[in-house]
């Protein structure tokens, strides 16, 4: 029989409906023997937003006391699409409380929090995961079957771009993610976060960095028109770096790339083959191979909606493309299917950490203006 | 106050599962004041299948009597999402019941069948609609758009391809697609239907045509293996036309496209600028303006992800791409806007009629070998 | 020891421009037993045009007697870049007179002259070329390869284009071109006859045709100012047709496609593989091959600058491109190796003929409304 | 009357070939009041080779004796093809005797010789040139034009990539780019400098770096079979900068980019619009611009062949493409402009010395660790 889990999601905002229509899709297309019942949305106050939030989704009831929703007896689930600040406190007390957690990326505001949030929950036995949902794109997902069956060779290469535009009218108002205290930091948290993510994911470990970090613009005007605010987070930030196999990596994050909407973009090279992909043409990869006929040697654009690529059994027939909220339904349902076998997944609370280290250290190269080693 | 509408979907394969998934989700983007209740599912029998399908999809009941559940007076929408050959009776039934019907296409197996829907339909002051979804592709909105604005100009050619190749293999087994009696046609209702109506959403009526229907592989094996059945339904069908408004046509529907999974792809060229889209990637419009200066003319890529493109607003922040399945609830939320508007809309059945003719005429002209008029 | 070949170039134009480059450059890239010597360069009149272009091409001595030119006991080679009209007349001169001869497309104004042409040709045992270019770029003759080895596997569906945009504007002078008696044809004989060339190449003979032929703009004005002239040559002209091996093919020609402007496409789809090819790309190829691994396959584009790429060897390491004018060097090589080896070449002007052939079976049908054969 | 110029070439590798075809080509395409001949090619040694080649290219002698050769009164310009190594005694000998000289790149082994030459040439004051060719493809001189009529705004980003494959074999034996000894440098020298020419032209003077050098493969096999040698010159060179204007720049050459073959790329981010160009298209030029209409904004693929664009007009009609070769053509037609004119060029040694300034840096930095000032 199937079993029903409570699910408590905090946190109403863009990432919030994200992760309600996966929570509320998920058995759509997926088959499990678990439930997820939308028990309680939670925000910051009780209002309209969220009492129509919670009835586009179902969410049964909603909340402004996100201590009371974590530590209720009845939740199995604490979501947490919450601000990057409240992570740690919200995941401390929920794992605490024993429920399985997901939680958005970064998954902290430092790695010294990640780790303290990985360890807790270790000890306390509850599934976690961080919400990278870019690991749960079918390309990249084939991506790295392609690398673990020998297909690419020994990687040599990774230079990846997580290029956005929206910030570079300087006369666009001051935002909560251009305050480092709120935000914890700008391009660097929100889009390199991704970028290490899936370097780990598809290469390894990385070993040290060389980054730097701007503002571009100094001082924005402030919505209400009562003048400027200066900007304390990021606007850009790049790295260099060596991974412990030797490969080298590129990074680049900005809110300043003119003309790209949400262009993460990485070109991976190996002794055998290489790979490409671009997410805002995420139903594709491109592959070169090294063991094609000589003359017959190109990249392929493979068009991942096959049904021998992840996920895509589950979805529609050949050439039928999915979207960007698809990889939310993937993500949850390896995190119910985790929670059915009493299994690890990954992306974890470790894997949030490992990732939240490499970004430390990059802030911590570009104050230094020196590379840096990312701290095990 | 919300007025509730209970929708009756018959027929639970392809179509039914991406009509159901419109009819589940579509409150959840939209704003509307009428709310689709999932009423029942109908299909040829009662099994596991259907009631998996119901319990999937939040259908509350099922049914294998199409007759009782389109009479039925708890039902205001009928959605056909059965075979081609059902198409008729059933939709005569429900509009004479005074339901609203949705209709996939093509609409009927001839134009006679067709015109008498519509015409029974409109007597019946009901809503209805066949679904060319890809109308609802954001991109084609947007071209369309782009032409009434005049920034095309007057339109010289339409050159369209719909490719697939899932036939490409002369072992595999034949399926009530091949067949004629059961389907009507092959690639040619499947695909160029689609094709058909596009054009005359974008450049306007078909006058004469001169097409050519094409079966390749003429005997295939049965799946039970006791031997081969002869193909009857086209595996290709082009035709040439001449627009009312002296634009030329190109259309090539073919499942023998070795490489192209659900590659529908056109090329519009105006006195003033051109388009070009690609099915595979319906998140992007190709755009030339002879408007740009001298030196700066070329074919823009819109990304067609901002907030000012068709329904985008409903969906995800610049950048975050859709997918195929959302084509049907923004169908459906048309569908809806109608009914709550007691509004024409279009595509109708009106536009199912007037495709089914072009349709038939390239039949008529493949078999004569000569060009046919379009009837009116 | 070297021989020298004397050339004799009628036409001084864009191809006399195109053909002279190629004459000039043809041995800094091959090596040849054999040396073309720019003899004379013949025009319709002595003028600075003239003058300077033999200065600039390096041609001894210029001439307006093409009569004089083509009987000259020191001419071994006539290559004829003149006026569609004038390659019957020149080219029967030539061939009696003993001369090998290059012609540029298409061959004649009349299959019937074609015809006789080539019987000309070979009785006189002269080596005789159809200047088709586009059959000397490598990845075309790479692409034939593929074919010839079996990886595309039965050829389904070849699908053409070529798209040209010089005549959208209205107010575009009248040009010889629009002139049915002088240039024989419009869109048709200047880009169809380049498709319908490369089909025969790559698929094979074509047995009946149905096409339609299109004036957009029915008067231009004449450039010096006194009015308008009648436009009597097409400005568009597409057919489908059935090829003797069952392939179905489809061609569209036009110099109404906004934004493009020397865009030769086609895609070419077989049992077991396909091809895309775009001319304005022309450094590259499409290639889909079913042989590859299940969840690897898509469309390689390869960069057709390898050294076992044909002709490339002569020319740069991989990755630098070669461009347009390429293709008539290699023409020149190969013309000029059938000459030192006294063999015969393709295409030959009997490809001229069967070319012009398929063109006149285009023209009757567009006139007829019906399908025509096309005449052994 | 035309004023006749007298060429030497020392070198007759890759980059002679290169630039004697250019000598021998560029007045077919270019009217010019000067005309190159082509003297003497020098070679390390009279053999077949060099013989064979003045033949092919139609130099008048050949030698090997570069001394004689760039003190020979005859002689007016030296260009430069050998060996890095060389750069440096020949450029300053030539200078000397007062040849005006076109020097390959990278100009010399450090920036110290660099500016010795540069000083030397001024003082002589012939002209002289580096021969970072891509500077004279027709996109990039477009996109320089762009920029500078304002239409790019303020520079924000300039990340770039030179990407080639032929060493990811690590079977491939030793060749003398291996060697830093010979070579100077390995991807830096030979890529890297030309990405770091075109960011100067395009963004202008790098401020300070931060870069790694690596070489992936230690050791090669040695072509005779007798054993292996130790690679010394870098396999790929990645380094960050911020511009003097405030810019971001971030570039990357490798050799073991597997199926990239001569893969320049880059993209330019600017507050009003944005660039991207890549090598094996050169024909095209990307272009976003925010003063498109807001729901019309993409990348423009802009086919750089119309008459408007640079160089073009000596060329082919649009859509007709150049390629790679063309660029060492222009090349030479600017320098001889300036021979003819007696004016300055750019890029002229003083270019080459600002970017082995920039190269230099990047070196210092990768073996300290630390970001570098670039040297005045």
């Amino acid at each position: 029989m199937t079993k029903e889990v409570n699910v408590a999601l905090i946190g109403t905002r863009f990432m919030g409906r994200a992760h309600s229509n996966a929570w509320s899709n998920v058995r759509k297309n997926f088959k499990l023997d678990i439930k997820p019942v939308l028990k309680v949305a939670c925000g910051r106050k009780i209002d309209d937003h969220i009492n129509e939030f919670a009835k586009q989704y179902g969410w049964e009831a909603v909340s402004d006391q996100w201590e009371d929703v974590v530590s209720d007896p009845n939740i199995d689930i604490v979501d947490i699409s919450a601000s990057n600040k409240s992570h740690f406190p919200i995941a401390m007390a929920a794992v605490k409380a024993g429920k399985h957690v997901i939680c958005e990326k970064p998954l902290a505001m430092t790695a010294e929090e990640a780790k303290a949030m990985y360890l807790a929950a270790k000890e306390a036995g509850v599934v976690h995961m961080t919400a990278f949902n870019y690991r749960q794109v079918p390309a990249l997902i084939y991506a790295k079957q392609l690398i673990d069956e020998g297909k690419i060779g020994d990687i040599r290469h990774f230079d990846a771009v997580y290029y956005q535009d929206w910030l570079i009218n300087p006369d666009f108002p001051f935002v909560w993610r251009n305050d480092i205290v709120e935000a914890g930091s700008g391009a660097h948290g929100d889009m390199n976060a991704h970028l290490v993510d899936l370097a780990r994911y598809l290469v390894g470990e990385v070993a040290d960095v060389s980054g730097i970090q701007n503002i571009f613009v100094k001082e924005r005007p402030v919505r209400d028109g009562s003048g400027t605010r200066e900007v304390t987070a990021d606007d850009a930030t790049s790295f260099l770096c060596h991974f412990n196999n030797g490969a080298l990596g590129s990074f680049i994050s900005t809110r300043f790339a003119t003309g790209r909407k949400n262009y993460l973009k990485f070109e991976l090279f190996g002794s055998k083959g290489s790979l490409k992909f671009e997410l805002e043409r995420l139903n594709e990869l491109q592959y070169f191979s090294t063991e094609d006929d000589q003359g017959d040697q190109g990249y392929r654009t493979i068009l991942m909606t096959e049904s021998v690529h992840p996920f895509i059994s589950a979805w529609w027939p050949p050439g039928h493309i999915i979207g960007w909220e698809h990889t939310f339904i993937h993500e949850v349902k390896l995190f119910l299917d985790a929670i059915a076998l009493k299994s690890d997944l990954s992306p974890s609370f470790y894997d949030g950490w490992r990732t939240q280290s490499v970004m430390d250290a990059v802030v911590k190269s570009s104050e230094k203006k020196t590379w840096v080693k990312v701290e095990a």
